[in-house]
């Protein structure tokens, strides 16, 4: 049953940490944050502690206070999580599938376990076993641990960008001519309620590999659309997580889908459901961690994202070029992430568009694109 | 130019400070807040100071870090903020317009200079002038001053109820057989730019006075919806403010439409706007202020709001009652207000409930308002 007064613990500070917490305040819900860095965008409208989230003293220490615990980044100490657990507090999602998929190794062997489609792969230990392995290029190498927002991916075509590769365990994934990426975000409670967001697709940054424009819904066929909500709905189904889980998607030139990867908490791909559907999904996530109802999904309206990155050759205090001409624009709505530092690529926000008009849509998310930057 | 380091002040840490500190999150404003009561719903999101809104050295020392000042309750020391407007901070709305609509006398007065429809009305000193105008009745006889959600407000339908009136200036008010309350939100930046949200409908409480349910858009003809706006952006200009003003209306039987009263700040027939329109009440509020273009105000999907009122019969720490029934209902957002302790008839939140289909719109405010109970 709901209580205002359920102690609700995040493990990250950053912009999905900070718009949780926005959106936990409709619920009267004060969470508490731990973060390493003293300035994160939660800091000041939470309880806000600083600490490294992959100790497990410190881990431990700041979730034994809490009744429900969750997290807004995979990179955390596992160890402190399961005791945790054990101890009574409610981990959400789940420390064994934060295991999972933390490492890309182990998260693509359950894929292939569950019968999930996903590229195919190799396991690889080190740069020599990547370099072994050329007769499977053009593949895609990725670091089994630790990768984050672009980094730990590398794009290996040929022989000559065999020196890229990681000599760290790894994986060597074939390299998908795909003909759109989606995402689908799924929630599953504690009851085992499951739902799914509608299907979105992303255009990425051709060279830093970060979401660069994102229209939702998709356009696809009813078909590929239903076909890719049952996959992300039968990865949630799999690992039985309580939370909301983001999957990521290709399509592929045929017409196929392949898993590409999951992140188990609020996901880059989602932030257009603040304004564009009926629960957002970090609505969302607290509703599926707190065992309420999930909310309606559907979407009030088409939208488009826009990631706000730090322009190249600029670093120091933010200031935002060009605000005046997007906030003109009608149905522009800006997320700035609480950072007053700016650095080449850094994410410092988000502009989520809404239109029901996709022609319209589609001008305005360029435009937003072009006109505002992140300099200092 | 829009800056995140615009520091902002907010007169009042209530719920409507609430939601604009929750709103201004986006921008990457941190809002300092002032508000007598230790804890005020804005006490763990902002930065919060405890001290009362009408001491005028108290006032003048929380305002003069700030370089925009804004209030979220009238009810507010005139004197600190005309002397923080001279000495360089902006104050809006500015000083002598909540001065202005502070004293309904003011008030009422300003409106037949202007000559903007209004129910006739006779000034009061006492109660012996309220008992002197028994001619005048039936009547609403309101206080000049410190009315607040339907304190200070009486109906004197015959000699009988004349034993009501207050000993203190007042207003005897021809009582209105109305047809529709409606209300208009308009706002108004630096620059002149204005603009209106779509005009609402509200059903009150029949003997607490605070409005039940509002429904947006109000059923109405597109000629008394443009009469509406129209008036209501025409206080706005005679008034010069910069901000947001709620214009209460009535629609008579006879389809002319009489202000009622206004408020210099979000009001309770906005908050839908979170949900359901482009731009919310409280971004526009802080586009208003902070001279940004104003946003579209237009609906992206018909809306109800219902109050979320401390069940009669009921004092102590708040529990929710009903919670995960309406959490089933699709479109339902509800928002509490972060106070711990229910009275009754204590605003402790709203929902909102968005629905396209007008007549399952109102079905389902109906049944949130029939399930969703505060108790203690």
């Amino acid at each position: 049953m709901f209580s205002q007064e359920t102690k609700i613990g995040v493990l990250g500070g950053g912009q999905l940490g900070r718009m949780l917490v926005q959106s936990a305040i409709n619920f009267n819900l004060d969470l508490k944050v731990l973060d390493p860095d003293p300035n994160a965008p939660c800091k000041s409208i939470s309880q806000f502690e600083v600490g490294n989230l992959k100790d497990e003293a410190t881990v431990h220490q700041f979730g034994k206070t809490c009744d429900v615990l969750t997290i807004e980044i995979e990179a955390v100490n596992i160890a402190a999580l399961k005791r945790l657990e054990q101890e009574g507090v409610k981990v959400f999602p789940q420390p064994h599938i934060i295991e999972i998929i933390q490492d890309k190794r182990i998260q693509k062997q359950f894929y292939k376990q569950y019968n999930i489609p996903t590229a195919d792969f190799i396991l690889t230990e080190t740069k020599a076993d990547v370099i072994k392995n050329v007769h499977f290029l053009p593949a895609v190498h990725k670091l089994g641990k630790d990768g984050y927002d672009g980094r730990g991916v590398q794009i290996i075509r040929t022989e000559s960008d065999l020196d890229k590769a990681f000599d760290a365990p790894g994986i060597l994934e074939k390299l998908i001519p795909f003909e759109k990426e989606l995402a689908v975000i799924v929630a599953r409670n504690e009851k085992g309620e499951v739902n799914a967001f509608p299907v979105v697709e992303m255009a990425f940054h051709p060279v830093h590999n970060l979401v660069e424009y994102l229209f939702a819904p998709a356009t696809l066929s009813e078909e590929i659309s239903q076909k890719a909500k049952k996959i992300a709905l039968e990865v949630i189904e799999k690992l039985e997580l309580v939370g909301i889980l983001a999957v990521e998607m290709f399509l592929t030139k045929d017409g196929e889908i392949l898993v590409n990867e999951v992140a188990p908490r609020p996901h880059n791909s989602g932030h257009q459901t603040i304004e564009a559907n009926h629960t957002s999904q970090y609505e969302q996530h607290l509703r599926a961690i707190l065992n309420l109802p999930l909310g309606d999904t559907a979407e009030k309206i088409p939208s488009a994202m826009v990631n706000l990155l730090g322009e190249d050759g600029f670093s120091g205090p933010a200031v935002y070029e060009g605000m005046d001409e997007v906030l003109k624009v009608s149905g522009v709505h800006v997320h700035l992430y609480g950072k007053k530092i700016t650095k080449p690529f850094r994410k410092m926000g988000h502009v989520t568009i809404c239109d029901s008009n996709l022609e319209k849509l589609r001008e305005k998310a360029i435009f937003v694109k072009n006109t505002l930057k992140v300099k200092s």
